[in-house]
């Protein structure tokens, strides 16, 4: 099947995706977890078929990734069954007013349509991304990267025998065959076909999605934190906050990659936050000011700009939250930046200085997460303004229309 | 100075645009419009100038649509104060939640920057959109088109006058100079300036901005608008609705270009339709069903996806809601559509299929817009998904972040 006979095949299927009640969702979700479970053996099969193919050109680190185990299994089946457990949010009444003219407009909450997500990560965001998708009443097109096609593959196949053993259309879950550039470039060029395009992964395939798309797109995930150490802070909270935002997982997008410290504390914070920092054999990247206090690497042009999702610290010494304002506005990518003070001015001075998706005080980055949002799940972290922003749930995954009753009316 | 410096300049204003107060917004307001009206006679020689370049080139009708008067300057100048009287969405916190752990997670509602508008209708969208922007905690740089340059200048020159009297930046509204092509790239490709583009004329305009824009960008405007007459309908309301939505402006987006006729119905609704359209001088277009009913044209290929913007209409006979809704899926621009029936359970489902950003049952389609929907203005009509749906009025104009406070919380 050709890419566009599979979106068109997609797009046919919208109706029905937006039509299912609650229940029926609930139920395609349980079956699909269960599916996975009993087609365990096609897909760790598949899975090796890939692994194998893999060990010539991809680093150890990656095929740790790539591999499936049944546990692994395990834990995909058990994520689609918590997302059978989270609220339907389609159909929700957003709002409700009569107009003078005897008209009542409601705005009501609908899926988006057809979804297309673009990712290089692991298998286990297929099932994942298709149940985020089924649950808020969407269809999905999975498009994932080619050294894991044949899991891909399998997981898929076990989705869709759950839906079609359930009477519903296969189509809800598509899989992209075409693992080329090619397949990539036809998904973000379907005006008219595809409502949204989400892509996970690296920053190169997210510019290419945002720069190239002709469709609705989402930009996701590339976080160059700060964590912003005032001069009222509590310095404990502050080696505790800024460790944790660096070393707890550096590859992630939430994970601190620059620390801005306050002039008056810098001489005291510093020597701290090194001792903290030396156990996980974090390097810093200092500017001169810092580099005076501490020893460290000198900071390059590059090091404030960079997203190093590794255990390297860019550090720099600021006069004031304003200028600590400046920097972020100048060097963040709009993801997660912290403040740690506890000067309730300062504080709010930060929060509405700092233009980010999620804006802490006196807390760690890494919660910048759908699970610990409280959304229960999570598609992406969204680091436009527009549509959704912050992490993405299955709210964040609908749309909403208007419906306007009347009696005649006329203008 | 150059696009590329303005750009930079609007950057670096929306600190101080994000900080206003509702209060100094609405002084800035009053002050811009009543400097309009001050610069009268300026802003009037300035349109002289452009009227008389335009005489060579434009169509009589859009010489009037580009010609300002002293009551266009102060209607212009009333734009401004209502918006002044409309509730300021900045600041309103649309959710909270304390976690487990004690975080206390507020989501903001915050602006979202810097809106890029470029249009070619009348001066007045200048300083409508000004004030939008600025009422909503924006920037706005607003890209016009090479015909009203000197009055779109002389318009951005009063209202800067009344935000330097005031003590606010100027750079809180900013104009394009350069009317070519180039400027209008220039602001879709300005990734990291401009957080919204908005684009506000045609359907060429609309779809260049659409495909190019490597900065999020909103479709708004173009309308294929349906109106489906059931076989259970009012047949007097329904030709009511038909002629207001047809005749009443045709020239909006909010027009009906469509009529889908139930086959049970046609012969008697469809006779009574040509009279009351015939007073208007409306052309129809007509399926083979329906021309065996009325005498019209022949519908060609193409007529069933054209907004004609005139007084032509298209006609075809369906045989079931199902079928009204399979073809307003294949054809609408997902604008406005409406069915005119007394059947709950066809309006009911007319209105869970039809995935447009306004679905009507028993009214105009006239009705989508800022001032009906009782939002007070309206910046333009989104059409796709992501982000605003439907009329635009302040609130779409915005974004928001989640302000996240903690007591010195790690993960």
């Amino acid at each position: 099947m050709t890419t566009q006979e599979l979106l068109q095949g997609a797009k046919a299927a919208k109706s029905a995706a937006a039509a299912l009640s609650t229940q029926e969702k609930n139920r395609l979700l349980l079956a699909m977890a269960d599916s996975l479970v009993q087609h365990q053996a096609d897909i760790l099969a598949a899975n090796d078929q890939d692994v194998e193919a893999a060990r010539a050109t991809i680093a150890p680190v990656m095929i740790d990734r790539l591999r499936l185990t049944g546990d692994r299994v395990a834990a995909m089946a058990q994520g689609l069954r918590a997302v059978a457990d989270l609220p339907d949010p389609v159909g929700d009444v957003l709002s409700e007013i009569t107009r003078p003219n005897g008209l009542v407009i409601r705005k009501v909450r609908v899926p988006m349509g057809v979804i297309a997500i673009i990712y290089e990560s692991r298998p286990n965001v297929t099932a994942d991304a298709a149940a985020l998708a089924l649950k808020s009443g969407n269809v999905c097109v999975l498009r994932g990267g080619k050294e894991a096609i044949h899991s891909n593959t399998a997981i898929v196949a076990a989705l869709r025998a759950a839906l079609r053993e359930n009477g519903a259309p296969e189509t809800l879950v598509n899989l992209v065959e075409d693992t080329t550039r090619a397949s990539a470039t036809q998904l973000m060029e379907a005006r008219g076909l595809v409502d949204l395009l989400i892509p996970r992964g690296g920053a190169g395939l997210i510019r290419a999605c945002v720069e190239n798309a002709k469709v609705p797109c989402i930009e996701t995930g590339t976080g160059i934190c700060h964590v912003y150490v005032d001069r009222a802070a509590d310095l404990d909270k502050a080696v505790a906050i800024v460790y944790n935002a660096k070393t707890s997982r550096p590859s992630v997008c939430n994970a601190e990659e620059v620390c801005l410290v306050h002039r008056d504390v810098a001489p005291v914070f510093l020597p701290r936050l090194k001792q903290a920092l030396d156990e996980k054999h974090v390097e810093l990247r200092l500017c001169p000011e810092a580099a005076a206090i501490i020893p460290g690497t000198p900071a390059g042009e590059r090091d404030f700009d960079t997203e190093f999702l590794d255990y390297i610290l860019a550090v720099k010494v600021v006069g004031s939250v304003e200028e600590a304002v400046a920097h972020i506005a100048a060097h963040s990518t709009g993801h997660s930046e912290a403040i740690v003070t506890q000067d309730r001015a300062a504080a709010d001075a930060f929060c509405a200085g700092v233009d980010s998706a999620a804006v802490y005080v006196n807390a760690s980055t890494r919660f910048t997460d759908g699970g610990e949002f409280g959304l229960g799940c999570e598609m992406g972290i969204s680091t436009q303004k527009l549509g959704a922003r912050g992490p993405m749930g299955l709210c964040e995954l609908t749309s909403y229309k208007y419906i306007i009753e009347g009696d005649g009316q006329v203008r």
